[in-house]
């Protein structure tokens, strides 16, 4: 089968012909129609620091994904062909003390499609059973194949309490702009957000940000809104230092700082006068909580009070992947997906 | 000034000309636009068997309300005159352990205007300074005089987990039909609602009711709309034994009870199945948290996701007090309110 | 091997030689050193009408115990032949919206051993090794094979807020005593404790009981301890009608009541006086959180900051099973536990 | 009377005759007993930074204190002469959202005692009447003079979860040694401590911690006693980077890491790291609840299942100001309190 292959050490991505995967007895073979373009894969693909720590070439790439299932191993019950899926990217051990307290978002032992064994982006991928999530028969293929980050979304949003909240979402890239409409539809009073883009900051107001503004405008922005307080929540989406700093001055006293955009190197925090005195709480998002944000992307989903599809921009095929790689990082992207089958 | 009063321990209220009520240095009087009936005028009315032991005769009635600030007392510094402004009816003591810690909705030293001291249906009342809620200027009078009952139904709305959630409300009376429009704006992803009147039930579809149903078509809509396992959460708001183990049976094992409907008698509750093996947990709602419920309330009404009015159906002079609370009596009416000037 | 049965459906059990149980590949087989005899195992012999509803013989009693295990099936990683357990006697779907949301404890589809699949009253007993649970190796035989009730009142009592609490625990049957130790232990100021037997209150002061009392004298020792607030914390654990509505009565305004103790039949309660004026906020408790409750007591008890021991009064070989039953039913026992081997 | 006084914009307290200070009507006046003496004082006294920016001589400094009420002002109505007292030194408004939503600690309109106006280093000391705290009979004024510090060790601990938990303490300097007594009391399953002096790490031992180390041997202790995963949660005490650091490190994926040691300066933090790809949570501890927290030590002191007394290491009259200032320099002392009357 055709797949996006990581065969060497550096720089680059290789379409290949590879076997289509053996799956296990508690494994299902799914086949791909849709998978998403993620910074992970950037990363991968230029073969940057975090890469050349983790990965071990050569393995197919892509860990968003959705298609239908083709095949089902022995010991599969709830799965069958047929299925119209996405699944969780996240494989983990079931065993140790977070998966037994249903916090395997952070299971030590977890191991990544895409990363650490093969990815989506071939026409093929194998899943253990247990990771597949069912599409309702009113997703798309194209809304499957984004669950992934959107569930990040979720998982950053809905951990924060939102009805009625003031909220700013610092970076609006595809995880930034969907969590702007989750916000949106779970009731957030007003939401500002930020970006350096005018095409990403127009892509906030169609989400339903309230106001979406480049960073220097920001600051004045948000004390108009809350009475010079600062906001409820904020949601840091961006990774980049000036953007988190905007945030901790900005939350209001007793706020809540939700971080899921990385640093690409440690930065300097004023923890006395940025975080102790200003009482607020800081929470590490990593991956969708297994699976209370997927049960609730779910509802959210089923019942169309959030619509994601306006962020989904560029659509390649898997041929083009320079080209989608490209679009990301041009900084001006919604979300890049691959057209397989 | 002219004000509805309980003069004697028996049913009725008389339309009397009382002073106007003098303040003390801390508290404001208010010139009264619009004030909200409720069920509890009706048992004062009534002059039942929980009226006979709460209330002492002779005082003026009514606890929900708006108005502008006509006089303010030296002591106080955060309220002018001309403020537009309604008023949390509960005056707590601001001293006992559970005022001290955030608690001051179950202070049990509450006394509450209309009840235990003179309310607002006159054309003035006293309130303590630090009762006073100011309106923003978007906010009608109209909107102002049923803050009260609006923010019992945001207590009990969102100390649940809305956004995402199946919601089941079983009655459409004023509180029940606020609490469907928060819950919408909340993000629910599935309201269902009950009533035995047809003209409530249109009203809970204008509040964005998914479902409005009779109750005996309220089982199996929730049967199909969570795939038999039942509501994340039910809002009680009736009252009416039959709803309360409807409203017990149909929520999810390891959901949540929100009860503000006050049945009339003790009735036959079977724990066992009903409450503990279900694994489920029940909130008694009193009143307003004080003031998280109020700015939660200010959020929603600012901002606009919230709208109100459609509830309010009915609206006389207190000269006809008689035909406001035979309107409330029909059971069909939405929030009745006086206009007083 | 020896085990005691449920042979037909009328009261009795029959003390049998039966089949050692044949293991999946996904289970692994345990030799039984200790059972403790639970009030359900009394539902069962008596053959009452919950039994008759749920039970359907023949089959082998029993749902607490711990030993050895003698038998791995092939899938079986974690669990080794001679390791020393206990395991979770809840038999889980793992696939349904609640077990994947860190919830299996109300799983709807929950099988338990000893009442819907052969249980331990016996010298072996097969089991899932994903209920299996390893002992420490300073953690006694008995106390293993008590981690089923003991895990029910530390999630009882967990799940409230216990440091620095007052705490009045209706109720002093083996889970109502451990729950005693645990509170003492997770630091409440004042534990009150009610039950009508003299051995009892003897057991609960020695498990920590500040104050051990018949139910006469509680109402006036809550005031007297908590300035006539009432408590912030009440644990039911007699399911005795009249020990619920003094819960409710001496819980404090927005305060907690755990409900585990199962009423045999429904109950008159007045909800608007006991639950809903009151602000309270009850939860019933159903099984042991999976596996949160688990990690809890194992520090618990690996810390040696809780020690169940004294809770274990009578000691019975399984072929004196009406001794047990008896001794239970006396309503002056501790724990009464099974030697098997 | 004889206060100490921070006289001009310099280094140095200087022992001066003052007037008693005048009460308002809504205030009290207090004959100080003890007055405990706090970093902040050090920084007061040394004229840094931080001191130079926010401080205005001439005003009395110190902020922890107990003593007998002497003087009531006109409105005054809970507290009365002769009263044993402490009081919570942050004076708030009680009209922004922040103390109207039982978020005081965090009101933007604080004035600290001794820092924004005259403290508590004197023979007297006037105190709204709000901020007032009784002290139980069975409290000394020792006891009572430290409740500040052992307030913010108190909202420290008990806003994570301690039963059952493991936790790191870095730094064992008064806080840090209340903290410790504080999780043993209210049940954590194993607290390890770190500090550089010996001194202060067998007074850790006193107060329970169960390993009490020097900061080199801390990684390896975390690791034994957590099978690796790292602790639950951390109360980071000390402002120290490389404690920092450390507490960031040794977390267990997922946990909670309290900080109320304040940095000199900003540090470097590896975000991703540290905190983003471990899903940790992180709270800014400020001051107390107010008041849960004083509630919550009001229940541990009176129950008597947590004694402070050992940390108070050294006492000084006034005229010794330099000594006790030196004495905290050290790095060595637990408490060091102010004995006045």
């Amino acid at each position: 089968m055709k797949a996006l292959v990581k065969t060497t050490a550096g720089p680059g991505f290789t379409l290949s012909d590879v076997p289509v995967p053996q799956i296990r007895d508690d494994e299902v073979l799914i086949r791909v129609r849709r998978a998403g373009v993620c910074g992970t894969d950037v990363h991968i693909h230029d073969w940057d620091a975090w890469a050349q720590g983790r990965c071990h070439p050569q393995f197919t790439v892509g860990h968003e994904f959705a298609g239908d299932v083709s095949e089902v191993g022995a010991l599969v019950t709830d799965v069958h062909v047929g299925d119209r899926v996405t699944a969780e990217g996240h494989i983990v051990c079931g065993r140790c003390p977070l998966c037994r307290t249903g916090n395997s978002h952070v299971c030590p032992n977890t191991r990544i499609i895409g990363v650490d064994r093969d990815g989506c982006f071939a026409e093929y991928i194998a899943m253990p059973a247990t990771n597949v999530w069912h599409l309702d028969n009113n997703i798309s293929y194209d809304v499957g194949g984004i669950h992934d980050p959107m569930g990040n979304a979720f998982h950053t949003a809905l951990t924060a309490s939102i009805p009625g909240s003031t909220v700013l979402v610092t970076g609006c890239g595809p995880i930034g702009l969907f969590a702007i409409g989750i916000c949106r539809a779970a009731g957030a009073s007003h939401i500002i957000t930020s970006d350096v883009s005018e095409t990403r900051l127009a892509l906030a107001r169609t989400m339903g940000a309230h106001e979406a503004l480049r960073p220097d405008a920001v600051d004045a922005a948000v004390r108009a809104a809350t009475d010079g307080l600062g906001v409820d929540v904020v949601l840091e989406m961006s990774g980049v230092p000036s953007a988190i700093h905007q945030g901790l001055s900005l939350v209001r006293v007793g706020g809540r700082v939700q971080m899921l955009g990385l640093p690409a190197r440690p930065m300097e925090i004023d923890l006395a006068n940025e975080v102790i005195f200003k009482g607020i709480t800081i929470y590490g998002v990593v991956g969708r909580r297994m699976y209370d944000t997927w049960m609730q992307m779910g509802q959210f989903l089923r019942s169309g009070q959030f619509d994601p599809t306006p962020v989904i921009t560029h659509r390649f095929p898997l041929e083009e992947a320079a080209e989608a790689i490209a679009a990301i990082k041009s900084g001006e992207a919604g979300k890049v997906i691959f057209e397989i089958a």
